[in-house]
């Protein structure tokens, strides 16, 4: 098992494309020049394009022995320097990195702000001027068990739509920088790119705070927010023991 | 007036060279091709290249009466993305961004870690495993009027090197990221990345913290730590009332 960070801007997300730069076809490639084997790398989830990870996780099955200790600063040397495994650990066959990951988290970062700014320009959304506690108070609607139909893309090719979130909070990371930090038991495809178009529609003062619970209970695509760009969204854990 | 921001990361620093791509070049483009006049920006002070400015603070004199919120669109419109101008006001004659100024924070972002991190590495020095309390001990002993002597570029044309610290520590930004916030004065030529290189140095028990005392004392540059590399310095801020 391996934690893997990246800078997911310039890829075409986590998923093995054909001709496509991916974070797991970068894995694949480093892990056959270090061990000459041709392994599947699974990921906890599948980041869309352009989306980072700060701690994803993956796993993948190897023949050969190496330490590893020795194994990380193997494949960081043949990984590009927007991909970095930061630890690895033998696990037993039954642990997937998918199936046994019990909550995941992730932060959304955005600026309000009329002018670009160029230090944030390379990981957060630039949003108009937002009531962040409008925002706040819409958060805890989603906590809990819902079905969450009104925030999924259209064409995900799911049925099941009932999800736990855990937290949901907006941060004040600092000055005029803030983030959405969101934990649940799993995401729907471009869930939390919608929850924050929706909380973005809420903190610009076009929905109250208590119409997330309007939208939750629609189970309507068309009720909640749009889709925001990728740019601001990082995979922050994944973890593997039960959320109490 | 204006406020400037820029990821400086690419560029050959504020100061403008034939035949570079620096940050008060392209301002001073950017201000042409608005209002047709050959304008002469003048900095809070020269950020070196590689030097990143949340809020630099720079001047310029201009014929044409634009409304200052205009003005700002319209440069911005002529700017490459890694700059942003913030805020712009008009001030009086005898106002200098760099002679009015009374005082400079600077941050300078490191994380310590033993693998290299992909959403640290554009804006943050990678450094080995730190005793953060030692480096916050060390920094004391900065505080105050002292002669920088032994932090000074040896190349720096200056003779005067005392300057006021008004404030200095390590801040823990987020998991393994710190930054030092040092706030003074003024500095000179490679301060603040050679204080930092002194930090690390005793941050790796090289030194002990009170040898900062010692290296300040001696004023000789070979008793300093090395100058650290320019990618983890940003401007925060520069203040134009003077410090209580």
């Amino acid at each position: 098992m391996i934690v893997v960070q990246y800078n997911g801007t310039n890829y075409s997300g986590w998923q093995v494309q054909e001709g496509k730069k991916t974070i797991a076809g970068c894995l694949q490639d480093a892990i056959k020049a270090v061990t000459c084997e041709d392994v599947l790398v699974v990921g906890s989830g599948r980041t869309d394009a352009g989306v980072s990870a700060f701690a994803q996780v993956a796993n993948f099955v190897m023949e050969k022995d190496i330490d590893c200790s020795k194994l990380i600063s193997a494949i960081n040397a043949h990984l590009p320097k927007e991909i970095a495994v930061l630890s690895a650990e033998v696990v037993s066959d039954d642990f997937s990195a998918r199936f046994s990951a019990k909550s995941k988290t992730y932060a959304y970062y955005f600026y309000p702000s009329v002018v670009r700014k160029p230090l944030y320009d390379n990981f957060a959304l630039q949003t108009k001027l937002l009531n962040i506690s409008d925002m706040n108070e819409a958060c805890k609607y989603l906590l809990g068990e819902h079905d969450f139909k009104s925030f999924v893309a259209r064409n995900s090719g799911k049925t099941n739509f009932v999800r736990i979130i855990y937290d949901a909070k907006i941060e004040n990371v600092a000055d005029d920088l803030y983030r959405l930090v969101i934990c649940g038991n799993g995401f729907l495809y471009n869930m939390v790119r919608i929850i924050m178009g929706t909380l973005i529609m809420i903190g610009e003062g076009k929905r109250n705070p208590i119409q997330m619970k309007e939208i939750i209970d629609s189970k309507d695509r068309t009720k909640a927010g749009k889709t925001v760009a990728p740019i601001g969204l990082t995979m922050l854990k994944v973890e593997y023991k039960e959320k109490d």
